[in-house]
């Protein structure tokens, strides 16, 4: 007999595992999954990079390094922090096994047991299950257009003890909804009050297809409330495991403590070789070929959820980033309704929301898909809602 | 202001943390880290491992993987368990942000506050910092020159909730010791009859340089109680920041949903660069050439230490691994020896126990540095020592 699991452990299957498995079900349209279009990963580019680093006789590539990660690759990082908003050294970054790991690290730093934690209603799966194992207590902020309500924020702020506000600004995974600079300005404003880290995980920042980047939420941060998260899986690739985060050299020490006991360090082979892909490549372009082609991803998906959905469904018009957030008509289930596709697969919003679960949401991922899977997808979605509609005013 | 940081976090620098300064200090001998010859890197074949996976047109290198990790090479793990004296199959394997992450991983696991932990002492500081975030009560078991005393071990079991036993049966860090076959069947034994997870560390265990291997602890295991960590940070390069866990399917399983939330996955460039290597080469030829120059290298600072040290020093004599545990006079103290020593730095021993804190001892890598460093570096220590001792007596 071996010992029992701790009372942290949620015995049930994850839900980021579950998704996982969603996507890579053979023979069906995946639209679960965050999944950026491998044919757009800069593979020769990415090739000579590694080439490159791997055949420098001059340097240990292979061996151990330091914790915060390869120095050039984090003042290249730091110099890229002035289009949002904000001034930053390369004392201020710590390189991260992708931006997931900056969210565990950071709950792990704040966090103690049954701490308040603000998030976003519906937010990031793998945020939720990173703060679970502290056991805190959720509020749920409901998202609106333009970003996180405000008025619910501060209300919950000067009724409770908040510890983290866990946010994403741009092209909110899953909404898609994108954080207006008024309200960015008013958050930062809002966590210095009230004593509280916000956690601005950014991944999607540089994935806009309309309209102009806005500042970051850090660029209005005058007291070291707001820690940024960025990531290379989404304009990179995704198996470089290369996210970073952003905050005081005070917090950065004690972030590098923690992170020697979780795994030491990231790949230095890696960390190299994009060093060298940054020094040798245009990323601006590379974006911006992600743009054109993922533009024409969502501007297919939203087209075809017009002509195929029901009119009493409706849908977010995101400006960027990966995901459409469907609301399904009131009754329809969305775990019935996944059982009733023949070919797509999608997100439940269910297990989106900390607190609560509602049914009728489902989150679709574009990027992942051609544009004919986006089309027999949506398709297929759109007779599964109607025969789920007739379907329940038979029952 | 920022919120105060969780009450787990020991604000005080880590451990960890000092080790990789000590090692970086510019014009020392050091004999502090942990580090790998990087002369010896297979760093042809990596190369030409990296360079062919790259190079596979059919293989979407680049995109997310699954979370336990490319399945061939879990499979060739898993085929190489047989020499440790068990089968075992790829689903009972995890790949893992080198071993730390496996330590980390399973604390996160098992651990509520206040479990009652054995440790080895001294033992790996690495191993204690993963533990210490779960705010353990500690159990320390002294070595002896066969592995860890298992007459207090079992009167430890006896009479205290423990919930894991912590060892590295081979060639231990810090000590060298190894632990005799009788010890590692009989630690199993222990570990079903009490229900305590055994962590059975083994990063050395192909690092043998005298006598033959010993069946692994997880060879003796009936009731799935041992979980056994590898990795390939000693034997290839640590900036591959691969290691292993072997365990039950259920407790893989278990892992898996945390690792998610941890860092989703390791980077499948490196796992099928990993599998390529592996594929293509000899692994053994590659680790009997480590053999030869570590074995010199362990000679070289035996003997030295044998010519320099005072008699009144003793010093562990290992058959494989990385490091030399020396016991200093008593009353001399490593922390102000560390001081005295003009070019040579190594890690005071201090830090490597959970309670105690004896000051006469420190440990000593051979394998990260050259055979000349070794010799001025033990010159070194040597007169240290010998001034410290005057020294004390002037006092």
């Amino acid at each position: 007999m071996i010992p029992t699991f701790s009372h942290r452990i949620n015995q049930d299957s994850s839900s980021l595992d579950e998704l996982f498995k969603l996507s890579a079900q053979a023979n069906k349209i995946s639209f679960a999954g965050g999944y950026p279009d491998p044919n757009l990963f800069p593979k020769d580019e990415l090739k000579r990079a590694f080439e490159k680093r791997i055949n420098d006789e001059s340097n240990d590539l292979f061996q151990y390094r330091t914790v915060t990660g390869y120095e050039p690759l984090r003042q290249k990082i730091a110099s890229s922090t002035k289009k949002m908003g904000f001034d930053c050294s390369s004392e201020e970054i710590m390189l991260t096994q992708g931006a997931q790991q900056g969210i565990k690290l950071l709950s792990s730093l704040f966090l103690d047991d049954h701490d308040g934690i603000a998030v976003e209603a519906p937010t990031y799966v793998g945020a939720l299950e990173a703060f679970n194992e502290h056991l805190p207590k959720y509020y749920e902020i409901p998202m609106e257009k333009d970003g996180m309500d405000l008025e619910t924020l501060e209300n919950t702020l000067q009724h409770n003890k908040i510890k983290i506000i866990y946010t994403i600004p741009n092209f909110q995974n899953p909404t898609g909804y994108c954080m207006s600079t008024i309200k960015r300005k008013r958050l930062a404003a809002l966590a210095a009050k009230y004593q509280a880290v916000v956690i601005e995980d950014d991944p999607y920042r540089e994935l806009r297809y309309e309209g102009s980047a806005l500042p970051a939420i850090k660029s209005f941060d005058r007291t070291g409330n707001v820690i940024t998260l960025g990531s290379f899986s989404k304009i990179l690739s995704p198996a470089l495991r290369c996210g970073w985060l952003i905050a005081s050299p005070e917090i950065v020490k004690q972030l590098s403590s923690l992170r020697l006991s979780y795994d030491c360090q990231s790949s230095n082979v890696l960390l190299e070789s994009i060093d060298q892909y940054l020094g040798e490549n245009s990323i601006e372009k590379h974006i911006d070929h992600l743009r054109r082609a993922y533009r024409l991803k969502m501007q297919t998906m939203l087209t075809c959820l017009e002509d195929e959905l029901p009119t009493d469904c409706s849908f977010s018009h995101p400006q960027g980033g990966f995901f459409i957030w469907v609301t399904l008509p009131q009754g329809c289930d969305a775990a019935i309704l996944l059982k009733q596709t023949n070919i797509v697969t999608f997100l439940e919003g269910s297990s989106l929301f900390a607190n609560s679960s509602p049914k009728n949401y489902i989150r679709l991922n574009f990027t992942g898909v051609s544009l004919s899977e986006i089309k027999k997808g949506c398709a297929d979605l759109g007779e599964a809602i109607k025969y789920s509609l007739v379907n329940q005013f038979a029952i």
